[in-house]
């Protein structure tokens, strides 16, 4: 399921086949929170951006439409109509980010939805029957993400909670995977690493999980408030305890230059809304660092975003003016021009990745991409 | 230039050829107020979706990006990367409707702009200078919009004064289209009939302004407040003493029902903003009448907007539940959607109606349009 092709260095490049498709790793899962991805992008346009596997939200389409309801229209690859590979997360960071009035005991948590304010519980069982109502490719294991900066006792504790959430979560994916209704029967389990940035606990909680022999192993709770050097640093200490021949996903990870330094480390599957959300702001990516396309030094710029980039707005020849212009405007067509830009932009970086390692030269492609970008 | 190729009653069936392309009319011309669509719609989109003509705003674009910062970089074609026809409106009906503390003169109106407050004075040699710039293949007269129900006395003058304004724009494009840095050399003038709801003043002014054998003509200041009986009484009485060798287009009409109902008395060209601002609430057109796409019926329909339809998200399979999903989410992927949709419903309402009067069946296909749509 999980192939291994080539490593440079502690860097991975893989091929995950699963009942949705083959994904090529390293690669970027595009953030799709509702069941779309924000900036009026469409499925049909993620393949033309070569998108290879999208990332919905448990929380959000369990309060709206309803997990229920999508099960009950087929699914949540009939409902966005994509066919390719999709994870659901667990809905635990939701719950711990979004939702107020929260109680978590060791059955789960109860919380307030966010739209309406209605009462929730939400446990192991819950999450992974939610995601097994959407029929993701991908379920991931229910835990709790405690904040960068908790300390030892309270990140301990959480630790084992989540380890025994875990326990719970495969026997009860086990259980629904076997019904005769189910969505998707192939439906994958990833574990998920936690423990703050206390090495010890991490390393101790890896090994635990390893153990369980999932089919992939995620490392959350970074990229919520510590540095960029303390992430290295778990990295470095964490990822040589997860499986090498498995997935290793880094959790709401992050910059084109976080990415880069995470695959050396070993990372193979990333996730981030910065794409989406600062292309909705008017910050684009390039090779040589991002621009702000309000930036007044654009307003009569014939250039596209990009030289040779082959998203939507470079390839079509909208210009660096005309794009500032639709922003300045406020037209939804300048968001989407800068969307598209950023989830291409990421994509092909991600395939770029993945050419250096199969020519084992990714550490100078690092090296050199970082200097550009920076 | 425009070749009359079949009529039916009163219905023309045309052919209207610029230096952009050849526009097959009835048409319905696609608005982007500020050079694009609203709704997240590029140029590109427009081309799958069947359009022939694009409208822009003079006003909007000269206060934002500027006119002379267009066509220093080529032209509003250029701009927006559209090569097929552009017809620019004159900037009086933004002038009257959207700025305030105006003063009209003989010479123009001074206004303050809508975004910044700051004094602009706008005449027929301004409107047709700003045009000349964007370059567009069409270019609207400057006139004044006198209120539907404002007095015999005021509409005479005002009317008396927009007939002085067209000879003026008249010389003036003559000086523009002849400057050695035009745009376009070869950009049309279109004259602009008024006279609010008063029948002899219209066929007066109809009278006087067909003598100055103008490339087309349209009829401005319906559809502002009039009821449609009065619309189409006004349409019955002053289409006649328009030239039929010439387009005629009915500014900013209508809803699909006012469109059947204005071919069948002769006019040729529309605009409107309904469909992308209707599309943007979630309102969708069909031919069995408009849809309410946040409607609770909708929140399990797994069919298409409507069966049938070619537009991006019918014939991409995105379903009324998700749709309905999307705009309950405020994903701008919704009004992407709809607004597409509603825009290749008046393309496609238009092909229609051309083809039943090639077929002379006009009278039966409208009345038949109206009774399922109604």
């Amino acid at each position: 399921m999980y192939k291994l092709l080539s490593t440079d260095g502690r860097a991975k490049r893989a091929e995950f086949t699963t009942v949705h498709g083959v994904v090529q790793t390293p690669v970027f899962m595009n953030v799709g929170t509702v069941g779309a991805i924000k900036g009026a992008v469409s499925t049909d346009d993620l393949k033309l951006i070569g998108t290879q596997i999208e990332l919905s939200n448990t929380y959000h389409l369990h309060v709206r439409t309803g997990d229920d309801k999508i099960k009950a229209m087929g699914g949540l690859h009939k409902f966005m109509k994509w066919d390719k590979p999709i994870l659901t997360d667990s809905g635990g960071f939701q719950v711990f980010s979004l939702a107020s009035i929260r109680k978590i005991k060791e059955e789960g948590v109860t919380f307030n939805s966010h739209i309406d304010g209605h009462k929730i519980f939400m446990g192991p069982e819950e999450s992974m029957r939610i995601q097994s109502n959407l029929g993701s490719t991908i379920a991931m294991a229910f835990d709790e993400c405690p904040p960068a900066l908790a300390d030892r006792k309270y990140v301990t504790d959480s630790v084992d909670r989540t380890y025994r959430w875990l326990l719970r979560c495969i026997d009860e994916m086990k259980r629904l995977n076997s019904l005769e209704d189910t969505i998707n029967p192939d439906q994958l389990l990833f574990g998920i690493n936690q423990g703050a940035i206390y090495d010890d606990i991490r390393i101790d909680h890896a090994k635990r999980i390893s153990e369980l022999d999932l089919p992939g192993y995620s490392i959350g709770g970074l990229s919520v408030g510590e540095t960029n050097e303390e992430m290295y640093r778990v990295l470095d200490a964490v990822v040589p305890y997860l499986p090498k021949e498995k997935p290793t996903y880094l959790m709401g990870v992050g910059t084109p230059v976080d990415i880069l330094e995470a695959v050396d480390r070993g990372v193979d599957f990333f996730d981030c809304v910065y794409p989406t959300r600062n292309g909705r702001h008017g910050h684009v990516y390039t090779h040589d660092g991002k621009l702000n396309m309000f930036n007044a030094s654009f307003e009569m710029d014939q250039r596209p975003i990009e030289e040779g980039c082959g998203c939507h707005a470079c390839r079509g020849g909208y210009s660096r003016a005309y794009i500032r212009h639709l922003l300045k405007a406020k037209e939804m067509l300048g968001m989407r021009f800068c969307v598209l830009h950023n989830l291409y932009f990421y994509n092909h970086l991600m395939e770029e990745i993945r050419d250096a390692i199969d020519e084992g030269q990714y550490s100078s492609f690092k090296e050199e991409s970082i200097r550009r970008m920076m």
